[in-house]
């Protein structure tokens, strides 16, 4: 049995694990971590853990809990695991960050988007990006896991294979995403009342995402060179779900069944991400609270663009969920353990 | 391997009874019933089953598939069971019917409230009325199920224990209940619509409304007398969920420690009902995708009464969830087989 | 041209004042009173507004404002009015205050539900309650307006031609009210959030909550006798709309037409009085954005009850439009003034 | 006064136009026309409009509405409009077509798209595309306006200046629009079911939709060339409102205040057009229920792309109230006659 430390266990994603390693056999959280809630009992904070879990909220001390757990979670803003993480640590315990603190290699641009300075840059070169799909093998071995942002799951699994197999310019790639609200976190702001949200669809950080280096550096490798894209994230009415419709000029004609074929070739054997049939859009209703990530496209001939589209429960493969699949991974578990629960609908 | 098959399958509840049973490890769907989709894969009706369910839709036809089942759930409207039960089919299958033909012993009283001829009275007297928290032994022996209504459940679990020690005059019983859309289910339907249902909020069927009877049979039998109530069901602008706030005149003055007992009596054995703390109202929320049903109460000593509530995900406690309890009990199994699953948040 | 000044501008009830005010004919705001956002474009705040609100946010200076303007309403928290006003304000200038500070008569009862002291009560007794359709005459000659609560002005119209004929017994009355969550402020608060509020109902404030004084001072001046009832709202997941089911017992046998005929004569000369026709149930939406208040009642025969339901808009007859009323009452103008905008549907 | 019939007056579009010119001075709606709710009441399908609209709808008879009335809009789908018009009705009435016949001056794109025969191509080159802010002088002289499509206003409004003025290469323009559900229409469709459209969105019409040729057409005359664009639009889970975020390189280095002039050059003297303030992002919420469409741009140094916004209400500026703008025109009013009311937050 796994045991599980959870650092910022009552923010949204933090909430989403615990819901995720309940279900899960091989796994037991033995430490639920907050910063706003010590002392508090979870299921206080969260009714719907009530009779489900019994446990008190304890700080979010790094330390004491690699003491007590064989993998800690961090699902906390950017710079508080860079801020905690020790040789210390990582030799008693496995972390799987979910801040954007090791995803990006060159720590000039992690510094200038985030606007903080890198607390432990020592560590970004052993961090193994978690997009399971991409670096499985690497996953296995690590220690330290830079879990992929929501944005940039589902945009790099919906382009990736055109991008690797040359079919699209890089340089054209054009990403617009939507996201449902509780990817802004459970932080008592304005913007996100139910009253600023609901009957409403805005951009955000228009040219300016945080997440656009990430998917710049994935697409970059996966091109073989540097990568620049447009990328517009959208804050959507909806509690869970992200969309990304992305934008690309094909480099030369294809077929549908040519480019059909690249994405089973690349997805076939991945449990999680499901290429769907001709014509279908992704929807992000058909993988609500589920691990999958639907991709598609469609070939628009007349402007030789290509429009590829991916839908994705931004909790679940969005952070918790694949936080998981890579916990699995890392322990010797069945990549799909604990994850393999059907999308709820409606 | 119990062999399930679904009349019904392509609705809101038959398609909550796919993804629970996928997730149930002693039970097999064999057949997909439907009457709109004959032949068509389920998989193309319900997207969130694709690479999940390979099966085609099926006819309705209880007779064949009798012969390839162990235990047939009925999730279609009022009559359709009625009219296709009979004597060969309950020799060889259970039948577990979500609708509402058999919830009612006296045939005149459903003839009256759903206006349709009963088509086989003969099976009323020995079906189950499949509350598992109240007929748990009879359900168990069961081969016919009237698996409850959605309000009734809700209903009859948040006001039962006081009806039943009689704490409350029965006659004094006034429920305002409230319910997402899915309960209206997957018909065509202006009145649906989203722009008809979003930002509103309605009363319906005022004093009418057909799961008046079922209740007021079930409070009948707790009180030793006929009981009438006030039921008025609304329609709320969310998807899942149904809270019941429900009425009534204390018969003596109580404290809340004593009624508090009460509750715990009746339900702390139960899985599926959770008696909140004190203070703590109900909310749909916190038991949303899951088979819990949470109760609490609040005494108002300026008026004598007590506000009895509580909350449920209509698709799951209010319909497949139960069905599937109901199933565990009548095979033998864990009546918690397969419905352990945490409520999703948010 | 009457001048308005307005405290509390920057909050839902003080933005649907400017929004009813800008299309008033006889009315212009001088003064946006603000605590939060002083010397900021009122317009940045409220980006509706661009181009069509130039002025700078002030701060809520009473004393100041009263020598600029002839009318003030005060849109704040209770306790602010009572703690601002005085005889020169009042010698000045006529307010209108939003809050709950001068619609009790009983300063104690004030003070025990509302948990503070009254900073005022000698203009307790000269306040007029502002609902024009039950006090209009003296809401003319008033210089400090009481504007009724949201519940408790949806409740009121509901019930009372019942209450006042006679016809049912108010000791009986229940009031199960339910409110989208623009009524709750525009406060950075985690439980309003968007997803806390979404796909979600739940009770809040049970038989406790502050509109119920209120409402039982007005219909216990309507009965002619003290009144208690129970009181319950709800949170709905949507932005506008109060809506009320009230239940009670009928006091003798009367028919639909007896009934529908007193509502007739209490309302048939009020504007924003719409009885509807027989088994039309008020749904929110019809009224959104509107100052119409819906009632409508369905007699139960089988429990000798009457079901009593009202629909509005919590901002506007609930807030806002009413206060709008008041003053064109006030200033000698149409009642409609202003006011006669069809509701906005979908 | 105007006298005014409306062509389809029980759809979202056709209610619209009624609570438009309910509010308008100088009109007055005398026939209502309907197919599915013939001499039923209007307020009885529309429950707002009680004790507001007294009449009973009428057929779609254009010929015997033209003898009553001076101005027919057609708010139906494609291909009635066309089928119904004649010179006899031409020589009585004005017309104001909100459906796609008359907007595309090339027949046999027309016929391709939309997939029907034209039945009056005869009168496609008399009529004036109807966007005022365009073709405001036209306006004025015509009898027959094409009324714009949603989409291609709010498209075309935000991209125009740029276009106009070759700050932009139009080869490269990627609009992608996300749209409130009310653009769908009221008909009874499992798709757009609450529980089908809530929590969820998903692009459509992906390469194919029917308004690309409009906003082509129209972008290609302001370019002196053809233009081919990508126009992918999304269904969004709320009921007004259409956001545009559209795409396109740059063709020279130009600063924010350049563009910004360019914009202002265009807009400022339009009353309906809002050029935003630097780093403000259109949001739909703050245009709702306004004839407002709000503008703005961000200049990406970056990739050497600008990314241009607009926000707009679906059924006003996109529909109702630019129908009634062109009305406003063609018959010498002032064009904001009836238009002015203030956006609806929240």
């Amino acid at each position: 049995m796994i045991r599980v430390g959870i650092v910022g266990a009552t923010g949204y994603a933090g909430a989403e694990l615990v819901r995720l390693l309940l279900g899960h056999k091989e796994a037991k959280i033995v430490w639920y971590g907050s910063r706003s809630y010590v002392d508090q009992k979870y299921a206080d904070i969260y009714q719907n853990m009530f009779q489900l879990v019994e446990d008190i909220c304890l700080d979010d001390n790094m330390e004491a809990m690699a003491e007590q757990v064989d993998v800690i979670f961090t699902a906390t803003p950017q710079g508080l695991c860079a801020s905690l993480v020790n040789d210390n640590i990582l030799h008693k315990v496995k972390i799987i960050d979910l801040s954007a603190d090791f995803r990006i290699k060159d720590v000039a641009v992690y510094e200038k988007w985030y606007g903080i300075r890198h607390k432990s840059p020592q560590y970004i070169e052993e961090a193994v990006y978690g997009l399971c799909e991409l670096n499985r093998e690497q996953v296995k071995r690590a220690r330290l896991i830079a879990n992929p942002g929501c944005y940039p799951t589902c945009s790099f699994l919906s382009v990736y294979p055109l991008v690797k197999e040359g079919l699209i310019d890089p340089d054209t790639i054009i990403i617009d995403a939507k996201s449902g609200t509780s990817g802004a976190g459970r932080g008592a702001k304005v913007d996100n009342l139910f009253c600023e949200v609901n009957e409403n669809i805005k951009a955000y950080g228009v040219a300016g995402h945080r997440h656009t280096p990430e998917i710049e550096e994935q697409l970059g490798r996966a091109a073989g060179k540097p990568v620049l894209i447009s990328f517009t994230p959208h804050l959507v009415p909806m509690q869970r779900g992200i969309l990304v419709t992305a934008y690309a000029s094909l480099k030369k004609d294809v077929s549908y069944e040519e480019v059909k074929a690249v994405y089973d070739r690349y997805y076939e054997k991945e449990y999680f991400v499901r290429v769907l049939k001709k014509d279908v859009c992704p929807q992000t209703r058909w993988v609500e609270g589920s691990n999958f990530v639907d991709v598609n496209f469609k070939i628009d001939q007349r402007t030789r663009r290509i429009i590829m589209m991916g839908a994705m429960d931004n909790l679940v493969k969005g952070a918790a969920g694949q936080a998981v699949q890579n916990m699995n991974l890392m322990f010797g578990l069945n990549e799909t353990q604990g994850l393999q629960m059907a999308p709820v609908f409606p």
